[in-house]
């Protein structure tokens, strides 16, 4: 397969999304996207299982990363492709081929960007952590992940949205002691004794928190509970899982402080609190001068004002390693994955657009 | 397989639980039991199934059941049997074969007790309500059924234990509405409203309620608790399920109507309530004369004052046809199901002498 990256980017969208990618099957499009770029004598390429990097080595003062995954969840009859006027139909479309053709377009159309640019494209982002391509990047080749800045072209409808809240999930466990429950008072009812949790849980309010000019709403929810062994069994147990969603004004470690804290006030006897998952925050960075020139290039192309990015995204693994970054790419984020998934092809000419005004300036 | 019914009650006993019958397998055993009472010209027999019923008709002006079950749990390594001593050790020496035993026995032996005894030895207890060889009887033979008191000679430990709690079972259904975490306030948290159905519960006091002279401890626990789709949903249905062991002051109705009462005071919105599973409470008519007769006979061989039974049994199963009902019988109920299940033979002599006792007297 030969991709033309130098043809109309809705054309090359399409083209993509017609490579089927699902996660772990991302080889032959990788294969194409490699071979595309090695064409290109002003980008230096490197390969790391099926992620691609290639980069600019101009010399400028600052170097931004422009980052796009190359693989899709599971096809829902909606391949291959179709176009109804302006709108591309397919998986992919959203999340995030029409990014990813971007990414392409440009990487061989600036030959002399006003930044060096390491353009990324990888692998596994749909799937568990362990698997992701651009963690797997940053351990394999961290000098390569070695920017100033980090823009991601996940789907934010055109808009900038920068950094990414946090997502923390710990379990709270809530011991009692087992009984037969016609003898209920020889045993401690661990989900009776759970109440104060929810109460607490119930009562509080999330805050909503300005990050270097950006606000990002928080939020901290009961996301499972259970507990229980039989219907004539007092339960010995009761594990509730809680998922805190916060600004990138916390750290990690302040943001397991913070749960750790609210839930000991509900003065559950013998609580035991174990982190399950974390994606840490990252912040937007839109105070630094670089970033703000990405702003108002992209602005002045329709983007509009930047807004807090509220779901996490593989920002955060910039901003765990202490880059800024937003997220900028066409299609509306509430189609991602969904079956009737699709893009303006206009709203990608537009995001291009932007990305070619902040790198041509 | 012959069953000697006029020997030592101890020796029947072993042999009892020699003939494995674990549910679903007892007809050797309902085989054996129904030639050695048809042996006996002065019972009645009738064979539905795997259960036998035996009766005396002698005219008397009342008449009583008294009714074992035949089935055992699975056996865990624990047959044949082994003797120790006093102690009989094996799969069913306590749940209920030394009950048998006495009932065989008895039947055998009392041709012309001072009340006409209809003696019920049935399959299928272990198991789902919906096979209980009681209950099938009670369908396809109610006038079998038709008797003014009835023992159940479920393990008491040599104990009087008086009719039983009814068991009621319903699940509360808490709705919410799903979102994704990331934007919490889109949704409405199941979990985080369940908060008042704990605090409710967890702050029941149970009674204790006195009924024909037997103390009956209540108890309301929440036996299982379930919620959440996912660790990135916002909750949209929390279940709470909620077991109440009440006193056979209450009808079942009044027992559901109480339940209902207590969680609708949390003030849920959009709360349901589903009634699972009802096992209704049974009277021990302990102030009728016929069973004060029983009382002081039984007493006076060593089973001391009379208490309630807590856990429910299948006296219920009379007590829903208006027949008071109790349990007596020998062994500790701890023991039933374990894999150390033992029984004392002078416990079982002890038992068999109570009825004795009280049908000779």
């Amino acid at each position: 397969m030969t991709l033309d990256l130098h043809g109309p980017v809705g054309v090359l969208a399409q083209h993509l999304i017609d490579i089927e990618s699902v996660s772990g099957n991302e080889k032959p499009l990788a294969d194409a996207v490699e071979a595309a770029l090695r064409k290109c004598p002003h980008l230096d390429v490197v390969r790391d299982g099926d992620a691609i990097v290639a980069r600019t080595s101009l010399g400028r003062s600052e170097r931004i990363a422009i980052a796009g995954h190359l693989d899709t969840v599971p096809v829902a009859a909606n391949l291959p492709s179709r176009v109804e006027g302006d709108i591309l139909w397919g998986r992919g479309a959203v999340d995030m081929k029409g990014g990813v053709a971007i990414l392409l377009s440009l990487a061989a159309e600036l030959q002399s960007p006003h930044r060096d640019v390491t353009w990324i494209l990888y692998d596994h982002e749909e799937v568990e952590e362990a698997k992701n391509g651009l963690g797997r990047l940053a351990r394999n080749h961290p000098e390569l992940l070695d920017v100033d800045f980090a823009v991601l072209a996940e789907p934010t409808d055109g808009r900038i949205e920068g950094g990414c809240n946090g997502t923390l999930r710990v379990e709270a466990h809530v011991p009692g002691v087992a009984a037969h429950s016609a003898r209920a008072w020889k045993g401690v009812n661990a989900i009776h004794d759970a109440a104060p949790i929810l109460a607490v849980l119930a009562d509080y309010s999330p805050a909503t928190v300005t990050v270097d000019g950006l606000e990002y709403r928080e939020g901290l929810n009961a996301v499972a509970i259970v507990g229980g062994r039989a219907g004539n069994i007092i339960p010995d147990r009761c594990t509730v899982a809680v998922n805190y969603r916060y600004a990138p004004s916390r750290t990690g470690d302040e943001a397991v402080a913070h749960v750790r804290d609210l839930l000991n006030r509900a003065g559950v006897e013998g609580l035991t609190i174990d982190v399950v998952d974390h994606g840490s925050a990252c912040r937007p960075g839109l105070d630094a001068p670089l970033a703000r020139t990405f702003v108002e290039s992209v602005a002045a192309t329709g983007a509009g004002e930047p807004r807090a990015k509220l779901g996490w995204t593989d920002v955060a693994r910039f901003g765990a390693l202490g880059i800024p970054a937003v997220n900028f790419g066409p299609g509306d984020p509430e189609l991602a994955h969904a079956d009737d998934e699709r893009v303006s092809v206009a709203q990608i000419e537009q995001v291009r657009k932007g990305l070619v005004s902040w790198l041509s300036e």
